[in-house]
């Protein structure tokens, strides 16, 4: 993909670590902050976080880098030339409506637009815009430069070739783009952190394990596999025959716990057949092994880590 | 810690990956498997999973480990002079009640029993057994040889001091145990697996998102930071204040997308001074900081993985 300009409205956290995404991948970075305190942070921080990432081989040249993040004293002079806008305004709809319009006027025709928003839903934020059709949330997951998770949430207008080409901007400069296809407050991510809080809440609420042990039971089992791969290739890989396989088998004693019903026929049917899209069926053992390569180089990491913060 | 002799009852891959765990601390392992192709496969398996672990220097000396690990023709053999006993034998209480009747006669009068079950909850394994004190259990992530988590789950009758000794065996070992403070289905893990899984299922089942976008939610996302720290700790360095602080912030957003009561006052205080006794307020800053360099380190190790997965 050539460079493109990318604009970024709005230079706090999210919005420095944005403007490291994009520069480290190549791109010209444009950024508007309104408030004074915050441009001058602003540049310190991305030389910062740049040369830290350099320092362990995640970057080449990260004063090139840097020299590719650009403060401008307007919006406008921001997004103008831009192949897509991201706003990172305060989190209130009565703030990023107005600042939505602004960009919306001011923007190339062409240009993708994205909030970072991890709370409003995008009808919500474009209904009134001349440009909603480009217009979509692209929410990261603090701070993005170090995780690359990335949701892309279209709203019920949105153009799916506007959604495509904000899904290969941030493919190519090293995110994970996934896809929520229909909007959910908390979209997948949030609503997955808070089902699990909730039961955290829930067991030290009445009881049952302490605030350190529920950390110690997600730090030093659960997370560890789902640091590489998620909740379902967790529970495919582990049952003979798969996915449904382990639904069939597991889906009374979860359903129990809860009091709810089991995950239906239907249901495993359909993720099983999407999981075997990603992996067949005879390639199972074979993951298996990759998984446990995987763990064992991570325990290995682990007690590196925890060596040298002794050592400290 | 003096060497213990440890019993281990049923030499599966459960019971294969425990001999491995206590061999390497330096324990001589007894082990009783019933079936004889098991009983075969153990050896081996004992012995492979050694030697992958001193490639990697998480062992100095497999082939001497290996040599501790002993093979006995009845499980009266294997508990008798036994500090610890633990039991891997079928998941259905049927089977292990008698199991568990027939260590408890033979084992030593000292020596604690653990049942490694998942499902099965320690009053309706141990309410028959004459030393129903010294039971409990003891529940692994499989394969515990890399999983350092264990689940300590006491019966209403345990001896304290039992589970006392239960806790710094395995913390001697290299695992992470921690207490399930009254008995529960599931214990603490699978019920936070399970209210994640839950959750992704309904997900998948409702269309807002396919299988994979899920996986790498976790995968890409949140799983990063739950893999060297609990959701707990997460949510503590997430806002300025503290645990309660986040709690007061983002409670609403998510019990609005389950429709449940946010966290009250009086448990956001209880989880604060919990976590308050892990990490004073004023090392919140310098905890965050540390964070950022672990959150560094795992993304330099995980693109260093996924290079040498590519490479294959």
């Amino acid at each position: 993909m050539a460079e493109r300009t990318i604009a970024l409205v709005g230079g706090g956290l999210i919005g420095s670590s944005w403007a490291v995404v994009f520069a480290r991948a190549g791109h010209t970075v444009r950024v508007y902050e309104a408030v004074p305190e915050q441009r001058t942070a602003l540049q310190d921080r991305v030389r910062r976080l740049l040369l830290d990432l350099e320092a362990e081989g995640l970057v080449e040249n990260a004063a090139a880098a840097a020299e590719r993040v650009v403060l401008t004293e307007s919006l406008k002079d921001a997004v103008q030339g831009a192949g897509h806008v991201q706003e990172n305004g305060p989190e209130r709809l009565e703030v990023k409506q107005p600042l939505l319009s602004e960009i919306d006027a001011a923007a190339p025709a062409e240009a993708t637009i994205a909030s970072s928003t991890s709370a409003l839903l995008p009808s919500a934020l474009s209904d009134h815009l001349t440009g909603r059709r480009r217009f979509l949330v692209a929410h990261p997951v603090n701070p993005p430069h170090l995780i690359p998770l990335v949701e892309l949430c279209p709203a019920p207008w949105t153009d799916a070739a506007a959604v495509e080409r904000v899904r290969a901007l941030m493919a190519e400069v090293g995110q994970s783009p996934i896809l929520v296809r229909r909007e959910i407050d908390g979209f997948i991510l949030n609503r997955l952190q808070g089902a699990l809080l909730h039961e955290a809440f829930r067991l030290v609420e009445q009881g049952y394990a302490r605030v350190e042990d529920v950390d110690a039971a997600v730090a030093d089992g659960l997370g560890l596999r789902w640091s590489f791969m998620g909740p379902f290739e967790t529970i495919d890989l582990n049952a003979p025959q798969g996915l449904a396989d382990y639904g069939r088998r597991y889906g009374g004693m979860y359903a129990g716990m809860f009091g709810v019903e089991p995950w239906s026929g239907e249901l495993l049917a359909k993720a099983e057949e999407q999981r075997r899209a990603m992996l067949p069926r005879e390639a199972l053992v074979e993951r298996q092994s990759w998984r446990d390569r995987r763990l064992l180089r991570l325990v290995q990491h682990k007690k590196a880590m925890d060596k040298s913060d002794k050592e400290k």
